[in-house]
């Protein structure tokens, strides 16, 4: 390889540097047509008050001076699925890749949503050259709001990203003050000592980029999600060529996601969908058709709408989301939409049932969407009958299953035709399955490689499947977040952590709950709560009112008023006793009946209710 | 058909008693080679009491006299999974087959397992003949501990099945007094006015049978849970010849198991699985390999032994109802396992890994089961490396997902090769597969059909199967728990309901946690809880202490200190205020109290915890 003959002459240990020297060439050639996403709110003010010093650094050609350091870590999306938000460091210059959120676990009662711990980024603003956004699906834009508002940096996406974003910060309050630079695939976007270029992919949702990142060491290509599609609804495949193109002048690091590694073969494209939507169009001529799917995947409603004009089918939407995606995605020109062919959810009384399409929110089985509410009669425009058919145009999230068959179970209650899951074909996922992951790494060649987007089975088995291609196992880092990769003259390595982690949001509290009240809430919901509340007067010492017992979520009082009063003459004991034997520690007293309470409860239930023993002084 | 002229004979309306007719000649004729099982405890002889009595009903072939009605309903296992029991009944004759537990849906929080409710069975305690078991699984015999406390009726089961119930029977203390009488394949019980036989099917679990019921009203076949295994392990294929011979004679209802409806196909055979094992045998003779399955599967241990003693290896078994099951499995003769074969899981040590397959429980991520104990380095015996290999030859039951990915990323975690789902086929489902259950329909040829064993969805889409065969749809029952068939000589309709539901047990309590505890459970969960108490002083009309402010669940209360002490700051205030006011109504004060922290609290942080106003009077 011509790479290694350069290392020999450049005196380095490690072989890799020559393609990033390449790398920053094209760079420096391609500097004159930089930045289609115009500057606004002085963000790219400035970001070229950096570039010239990283120019002048490297156009100097004497070998002792060292390249800096650039760092590459991820502050969410490795052993866990979303929140994914990958940073990339060099000196003074930091950019964010993605900032999305997570979902609780099954353990995390009560809580809405999870965001990453920011922290560095927070100890670092002044380094942000900005957010650039991959595409705009939740798990990586749904934290942005909460980030802009502690640092309020410039954020780079594309034109459906940024205009989902800008409903969230509408929600937020707060996109006034927000700096968002609409960029293009193709464009490159100068931010500190990197670049940042937007490159097309394909996934669930219109307007994917990859980003190929210039930096001082050369370029890592972040793929976001990714699927290639070969027939895409909107004609825009995956540029295969230009990432073949900076493949062969070469990659330092590959961060490629990992969702379906463990799917062998082809995700197929978008447009089978669209030949099973005709053919369900074709045979339910005498029925409404009801299509719950992901809000965002535009194209899958472009193909709905499609197919259903062929069958001189009116198409209505409902669902909060689904509403507000549509609607951007009509006003941004990502959705071809014949005149008429969308009508209002109010409408569809005026048209025959066998005429109308609706789409809508609720795939998932989500408790109150759209679908939901029409499964339990509780949607106050569509009620569901047995001359109804309802397409899940969608696959249950592993955990969902329950969800999904519990509303598919009330719409056969109510004599709907349901189809769902495998009988027909009528999802596809949006990630790339084992060969086109494979694809990938053929056509970037990356001297390093990262997986990313996974819990860490999918991270391990992305790993195997990279060595199965021929890479080494030292040139790949299976990563944690908060775990720094360091870039230098002399290759990359793990050099130490910095502060990751969960931030729950619980109503408009971020981060005010934690382990602690978890395991409060955990203890409450499985075992309930018994309160023992008494009166006292420390200084006589004695009893003045109480204990009363009070329980929650325990058992049903009124038929087991025996143990309730069994409990209060225990712990009414325990507390005189303790009295007369001239026991004054507040904290002695609550132990002993709480400890009385415990043991006499577990004795007549075997359960462990969280016992809470209060006392108050006169 | 033959059937129609016979109706013209008897001048009935409806076609469907002829079969039954025939069907009781046939039972007369196998009177003298009844049942195997020998009475025990007196079974017997309660049932010889009532059975001459049908039998000189039947002989007269006045048609004038009606035949006596016959119900059918099930207290469990219709539009739900699991907690399977189905009631027959006719006049002073009840017999139940199987009464197996339900598990907790994810709102049914800190409860540990779900029985039927048997209201309806312990107000006809008297009629009850005796409780008749199709398998060992826990979904058919979990509730019968329960079941025996409150009605100790004669049970009867093959070997296997009440090996497994006597585990169950010495942890609850009543093995003792349990009557349990043990039956073959081909047996025949006399219980009342019906008479039961045995009929082998293949399943997840040896031992497996369907129930012919003989019945004044003809033959109700119920198919337990079932396969067609056309090269099962223990040679015992499924007897379709009997189903055969029966259907020829006419059976009058079908009671079929649905839970694999959705599928087309056919069900592989177990056997398919032992030669996935063998291959990964084959491949990994440097690991030492842990197998984790389902206890209950004895026909899959036996093959894990088989190819292990074929590739030099001893099998050692882990978790409590894995070593229960082998235990039973073996000593009943299910098992055949060479000398030397089994050894205990303490000697692992003894022999070098690769020589080594463990067997274990927890394939669904049962956390503290014996593979999720290694998994998270807490098991005494078995410490998971990278020489292991760890096989799931099972599926995850939907909605157990993420607790089996949660265990594989810890097994990757610690370098263990995993395989899992569909990558090998080491899993076959153990229930009937669309052109099984059509099979099952074509050899019995039922008049009246009632798809058991589903949600609703699976119920509805089996009587849609059996429309497909020609089947008409109104002679199809699809019914719901208590919901309550009547076979007469006029035919088969819907009859009223019996009380049927579901008893919660959480602990020792069984039904005492009900919707109100389970409300105030998520409640508690989701939003924590906020007590404030304080003392009164009614007569004077003062406070006398507090109110404090408790919290559990809610905030993290040393970081939210000051919302905690502007929330006393208002409860003081309301009760201050109100007191002055001349307020003197118990509930009044707590509700003023309730309503203004529950408005500050909703402010302040949008979110709604529990507030539980406490005032002790003095």
């Amino acid at each position: 390889m011509a790479e290694k003959t350069e290392t020999k002459k450049t005196k380095k240990k490690t072989n890799w540097k020559k393609p990033r020297a390449t790398n920053k060439k094209s760079n420096m050639a391609e500097k004159n047509n930089l930045t289609k996403g115009k500057a606004q709110n002085g963000a790219n003010a400035q970001m070229s008050k950096k570039a010239p010093k990283r120019t002048n650094k490297k156009r100097k050609s004497t070998p002792k001076k060292p390249n800096p350091v650039v760092k590459v870590f991820s502050l969410g999306g490795l052993n866990e699925i979303g929140k994914n938000i990958t940073v990339i460091e060099c000196e003074n210059d930091i950019i964010v890749v993605d900032c999305g959120i997570g979902f609780p676990d099954d353990d995390m009662l009560g809580i809405d949503l999870v965001i990453p711990d920011l922290t560095y980024l927070i100890n670092n603003v002044e380094k942000i050259r900005g957010v650039f956004i991959t595409h705009g699906h939740e798990d990586h834009i749904g934290s942005l709001p909460y980030f802009l508002k502690l640092m309020n940096v410039p954020v780079y996406g594309t034109k459906l990203s940024l205009g989902i974003l800008e409903n969230k910060l509408i929600e937020h309050k707060i996109l006034q003050s927000a700096k968002l630079n609409t960029v293009s695939a193709g464009d490159k976007v100068s931010a500190g000592c990197f670049k940042v270029e937007f490159i097309r992919v394909n996934h669930s949702i219109a307007d994917a980029c990859a980003l190929a990142i210039s930096t001082p060491q050369g370029i890592i290509l972040h793929t976001g999600d990714f699927k290639l599609d070969v027939t895409p609804i909107d004609g825009e495949m995956m540029d295969i060529v230009r990432l073949g193109q900076l493949g062969n002048e070469g990659i330092t690091m590959l961060l490629c996601e990992s969702t379906n590694v463990e799917r062998p073969g082809h995700t197929p494209s978008e447009r089978k969908v669209g030949f099973s939507l005709e053919k369900i169009l074709d045979s339910y001529t005498d029925k409404r058709i009801i299509i719950a799917t992901f809000a965002s995947n535009v194209h899958r409603v472009q193909q709905i709408i499609d197919a259903s004009v062929n069958h001189q089918r009116r198409v209505a939407v409902t669902g909060r989301s689904m509403i507000n995606v549509v609607n951007a995605a009509v006003k941004l020109g990502y959705m071809n939409v014949p005149d008429g062919a969308l009508i209002d959810i109010d409408d569809i009384k005026k048209y025959p049932p066998e005429k109308i399409t609706i789409v809508t929110t609720g795939s998932q089985g989500e408790p109150m969407s759209a679908l939901y509410r029409m499964a339990f009669s509780d949607h106050d425009k569509v009620v569901l009958t047995d001359k109804d058919l309802v397409v899940l145009s969608s696959s249950a999230i592993p955990g969902n299953e329950p969800l999904v068959g519990k509303i598919v179970n009330e719409m056969y209650k109510r004599g709907v035709n349901v189809y769902h899951d495998s009988s027909v074909e009528v999802h596809v996922s949006g990630h790339a399955c084992q060969e086109e992951l494979k694809l990938m790494h053929a056509l970037t060649k990356p001297k390093y490689f990262m997986p990313i987007h996974g819990e860490f089975r999918h991270l391990i088995q992305h790993k195997e499947l990279a060595e199965g291609m021929g890479m080494s196992p030292d040139r790949i880092f299976v990563s944690d977040i908060g775990k720094v990769i360091e870039i230098s003259d002399e290759g990359a390595k793990f050099s130490g952590t910095v502060q990751a982690g969960k931030v729950l949001i619980d109503g408009s509290g971020i981060g005010d709950v934690g382990n602690i009240v978890l395991r409060d809430r955990k203890n409450l919901a499985e075992n309930g709560l018994i309160i023992a509340v008494a009166t006292i007067s420390l200084e006589e010492g004695i009893l003045m009112s109480g204990p009363e017992i009070i329980s929650r979520g325990f058992v049903y009082v009124r038929e087991s008023e025996e143990l309730m009063t069994s409990t209060k003459d225990i712990a009414t004991r325990v507390l005189i006793d303790a009295l007369d034997e001239g026991v004054k520690e507040w904290t002695e007293l609550k132990t002993l009946m709480k400890n009385a309470i415990t043991k006499y409860i577990f004795a007549k239930t075997k359960r462990k209710p969280v016992i809470l023993p209060i006392l108050l002084n006169i």
